[in-house]
């Protein structure tokens, strides 16, 4: 029994799944005491990747009321994935100086190269522990629906709650983002409410399923709509043939980026259609490539040739293309490389 | 100054506004360590009327983590509305007992009778003791503008946060609801956040006002939108009629109860939209009378008369009428008593 809720975006998504791992693990009375208790054990942490602490998350434990020292960061690997290894050991570390592990977050496509993490290792690690898995597939769940694609996502069927944001790469108008997990009851255990004006009524088999008790929100729009119209419009084979559109030009830009003297590989070959590089002509020191680069993205902007914004790779600022949309071609890729080139002379 | 945000409805507007209220008191780092700070008081308490306990604020205090048990519940009056003395009382209480109260809730139009706390008095109260007043407007803020029923409104102007849903008195789609603050800072200082993919742009004067730093959600729908295109379309002055519309229907169905010898009045003439009673032939005790009222009203929802839902008011189950919608009429509202006679009997 699988078990899933529509909501604002990723934020809420990961705010939501996060309180449903804390319902798991809490052995006090959380609806009633809260964090206050003076049960709660000392440090609740989760655990995540290094390399991109997305900011949904800094969100979601500012509402929790976590606090953002909840958020462990392990080391990430060289193609930006989390390190399985060293996440088993900071667990044990952490265990050892008095925390309480309750989650452990992977991504499927990271916010800043697209990274996805070993899902099934993660697996492993939380099913041993008896830790909640969250998969934050924002921008990169999706890909699981290619089956060239498929075997990257192993593991993602063992996590117990996955989120997506249909209002990225499937182009469903905002806000749509998905959650669904494998745990229907602790969906309503971390959001059941009752109120003498919603539940009175004798019918309760006409009332089964009360969305207000599976996520924060009470009044809802009606997200489902423009889903399934999108989904009957393009179909998912529609949907396939856009997801493969978008990864081609990623992976077009790559090979730009590989084969010009003056601009710089920071990832590997994109596992989505997020990738980031770097523009380097060559001897100037990092601080000036910094704000070299910055600039370039603010032309670009600014003078209407495409939206790109930078970001941080490594410490590094670098150009980050997210090329959600299936309009895009490798033409249209190629010539924001060659502006990016002019603006930078 | 003051500050706005469109969220998605009173649960996130009241979680965000207890959010900041939390942000103004904690004199520790709650960014970073949340409610799980060894420094955190005992336990952080919020004040608000017992009659009616609305299911918006424990999704709040749920997802906050603060927990139930931080809603202290006030005795309220007659009328419904907050007791300002024994709210000073239980203040004074609380803190001696260790307690470290930090915010009041009051309410422009409670969810079952529509009663409109006195807040001015409560306005006095948090001033005085330095805690964060909300004003919970989500069904009746907008009473406001009626020059008539202003005086009821005397003291909002001096609440920290006032929230109300344009989804309900003004008839917006769905999700739309409002904060405002007084605080402008505590919406930042609540809700601001940072990461290399957002702020890099050395270009801030065109970013000064985002608004993932002022709310809960990244990802936004443009809710505005729909709240201007509603505005241009009635006016202020057509929706100072729709609002008289719906009150006059309230009232009227006060009339008709009060005339009724087999319907009971449970509460004063209607400040607002919302009306409660229930249909109380005589000869019957409690029990019985909660029985027949719920069956009235699944009739007639099932019979597709009219939307009514029960609740409960002062413990016994109710007819709730939201006459929120400006096309219903006196007759609308004549002919579904009638109809609730019918099927009483």
């Amino acid at each position: 029994e699988t078990a899933g809720l529509f909501v604002s975006g990723g934020t809420m998504a990961n705010t939501a799944a996060l309180r449903m791992a804390l319902s798991r693990t809490a052995t006090w009375d959380l609806p009633g005491e809260g964090l206050q208790s003076p049960e709660r054990p000392r440090q609740l942490t989760i655990y995540m990747a290094d390399h991109e602490w997305h900011v949904s998350f800094t969100k979601a434990v500012d509402l929790l009321g976590l606090g953002r020292n909840t958020i462990r960061l392990v080391p990430s690997r060289a193609d930006f994935t989390i390190d399985p290894v060293a996440l088993d050991a900071m667990l044990d570390a952490d265990i050892a100086a008095g925390m309480t592990p309750f989650a452990i977050v992977g991504h499927a496509g990271s916010i800043n190269v697209g990274a996805i993490d070993d899902l099934d290792a993660l697996a492993g690690v939380a099913e041993r522990r008896g830790l909640w898995l969250h998969v934050d597939g924002a921008c990169g769940a999706l890909g699981a629906m290619l089956p060239e694609l498929r075997h990257r996502y192993r593991g993602m069927e063992r996590a117990d709650s996955v989120s997506f944001d249909a209002h990225k790469w499937m182009g469903v108008p905002y806000e749509c983002g998905v959650l669904l997990s494998r745990d229907p009851a602790m969906m309503r255990r971390a959001f059941g409410v009752t109120a003498s004006y919603l539940h009175e009524q004798p019918d309760a088999e006409l009332e089964r399923y009360d969305f207000f008790d599976r996520g924060p929100q009470m009044s809802r729009g009606f997200r489902a709509l423009k889903v399934w119209m999108s989904l009957r419009h393009h179909g998912a084979e529609g949907y396939r043939g856009f997801f493969r559109q978008t990864i081609d030009c990623a992976r077009h830009l790559h090979a730009l980026v590989e084969a010009a003297p003056d601009f710089e590989v920071v990832q590997p070959e994109p596992a989505l259609y997020i990738y980031a590089f770097r523009y380097n002509p060559g001897g100037l020191d990092d601080a000036a490539l910094d704000a070299l680069n910055t600039r370039i993205a603010e032309a670009i902007r600014m003078r209407g040739v495409a939206l790109v914004m930078t970001t941080r790779v490594r410490g590094r600022v670098c150009q980050r293309f997210s090329i959600a949309n299936h309009r895009t071609t490798r033409a249209d890729v190629t010539a924001v490389l060659e502006a990016m080139r002019e603006m930078a002379t």
